[in-house]
């Protein structure tokens, strides 16, 4: 069966953590000479990770990182500080290695692919970039629906292909990268469908809207909610009439990975949204999921706790493609190295807390 | 004239960042392929940096870490979680390399050195671990002083000349660590002398104290304050009857790196009251120091507030050895290879915001 025309398997549970493993990490942690507890979150996150991956020692040197790239229909409406060219002129950046995540994965040693949903302006061949093009950019949400069902099902099943290559080639994380101009537009009315909150709780300036830019932003996403209110009932419809190519493909690529069992380190605010679509659709997906940091776009705060998720930084960050995810990597590595590295109480002879 | 026996040299006014090398540097963030200040806190960490280092491009690849080692006659108050031969314990810790900055370093690529101002209990020669006791730790602040002129100074010069070994061997960044059973006892002390605060906004748990623990903390404090009221005006008369031989190397290592023109990455609470003397005693010390984290201690807060210092992260962490410095370096390595590397809009031919 062509998982890229189907949608059933969104529904598969989840993979279960490993509780042994959880245990035998505390444990580990609790032997280490530090006090109980001096390393903060990093403690919290080794032992997640040793959860998720089934051992009691974590690792996440390799890394692998999809970007997904996909133009809007909304874009039209003037949503956003940047004209539409940027998205397609991004991926010829993402190409030869300029754009920030580029970067960031050469510093980290990751793995870095790109994938073109369906960029308005023609890019030609590039390398380095796979071209899944599923149309010049989703519809005009404030008309009719973003994307077609063949469309979804299409978008959904390239972010799974992505997940599924991540895992063929060993990665011990996966991390999903969006670029599209418009989209936290789309990212906002489908967080705003998933949540049943008002725009202006979830829009913000995205690539740097002025205040009338953002009020322009929230009428246009209420006019979108309005057209579809009768439909997007389910996550799936909401998905499909608010959402974009590279919004489904990174929902798709989380649950696969959640249905593989291969850790997630979730981006900033587009990616938050497409966690939680994924939650929605795939029982126990979010098990699977890190959060890296808090995006200084301002719906960002809403979907986190909808999430119940606790971001590791908080640096301001709002550019996407991964980046913030990318840029919290070092963090998880750390935390690892010292559950894995430093010695015991017992190994050292270091006293323990007086009686 | 040896350094460790004079104390003038700290009143040297610090280097002045590079103000032209700001600008280049600001100039350049402009021109990135991302939308302005899509980079957030990362922007202006490279920035900082550029300055510091007086280059449009920084960079902070070679880490030089010293953590200086000593105890405390105050600890015999039974204001620790842990007893006293843990300074001890933990200084041979280091020298086996079990240790969590042992571990961080070895991630980071950094150099690191350990320095035993004086331990209660001996510790043998140890591979690695510099000895440089002035005693075994320092006096019972509640009742004299915990130093003499000449400890003092000389802590203070064993941190000068860290700092010089640092900046000889090509190091450009610098990380302080400190280890010592009730340091953050004396730290609270002298926080409280340096800003006029009383003992229970500054005194928390420590290593791990109770409730009750904390009370008996702050009363010892209280007592320590009175004991001294009358002399600790001066920073450097606070620094030598409350702090302790770490605090004060430190103390001197942060001011030699400001008179170097060397950046320095500020740990912890402990670390952060050493930059708060430094601060004081020489003028523009303050310009050098980049913070790393905000402390689980409750009084790092004001410490901070009264550096008007913002910590990169906030992960709970509560150990000290320069650990929480060592985990944001790759923040700094971060923000600075995307600064060098990533492409500027005209060499990408990426289009700019809409007019």
């Amino acid at each position: 069966m062509n998982a890229g025309a189907t949608v059933e398997w969104l529904a598969i549970p989840a993979a279960l953590p490993d509780a042994g493993a959880r245990q035998a990490a505390e444990a580990r942690q609790s032997q280490l000479t530090k006090p109980p507890g001096a390393l903060g979150r990093l403690e919290a996150i080794a032992i997640q990770i040793a959860a998720l991956q089934g051992t009691e020692q974590p690792c996440v040197d390799k890394v692998h990182i999809t970007v997904f790239a996909g133009d809007h229909g909304v874009a039209v409406e003037g949503v956003s500080a940047f004209p539409q060219a940027v998205t397609a002129e991004m991926v010829k950046n993402f190409a030869r290695g300029g754009a920030a995540i580029c970067v960031a994965a050469r510093i980290l040693g990751a793995s870095l692919e790109v994938i073109n949903l369906g960029t308005a302006h023609d890019t030609g061949p590039l390398d380095g970039v796979k071209d899944r093009r599923l149309g010049p950019g989703t519809a005009n949400f404030t008309l009719e629906s973003a994307m077609d069902v063949h469309q979804l099902a299409h978008a959904l099943g390239i972010g799974r292909h992505a997940a599924e290559r991540a895992r063929l080639n060993g990665a011990q994380l996966f991390i999903g990268g969006e670029m599209g101009i418009g989209n936290t537009t789309a990212a906002s009315a489908l967080a705003c469908a998933l949540l049943d909150a008002p725009p202006d709780r979830l829009a913000g300036p995205g690539t740097g809207l002025d205040a009338r830019g953002v009020t322009h932003k929230i009428e246009i996403i209420r006019r979108a909610l309005a057209c579809h209110s009768t439909h997007h009932g389910t996550p799936l419809e909401a998905l499909r009439r608010l959402g974009g190519f590279e919004i489904a493909a990174l929902t798709g690529g989380y649950i696969t990975c959640a249905h593989l069992g291969l850790p997630v380190l979730v981006d900033g605010f587009i990616s938050s949204v497409a966690a939680l679509a994924a939650a929605r659709l795939c029982p126990g997906a979010e098990h699977w999921f890190l959060f890296s940091h808090a995006s200084a776009e301002p719906g960002h705060r809403s979907v986190l706790d909808a999430l119940d998720a606790r971001p590791l930084l908080n640096l301001e960050m709002r550019l996407g493609e991964g980046s913030g995810a990318a840029v919290a990597v070092p963090l998880l590595r750390m935390a690892c190295a010292l559950h894995n590295e430093m010695a015991t109480f017992a190994e050292a002879g270091v006293s323990g807390k007086s009686p």
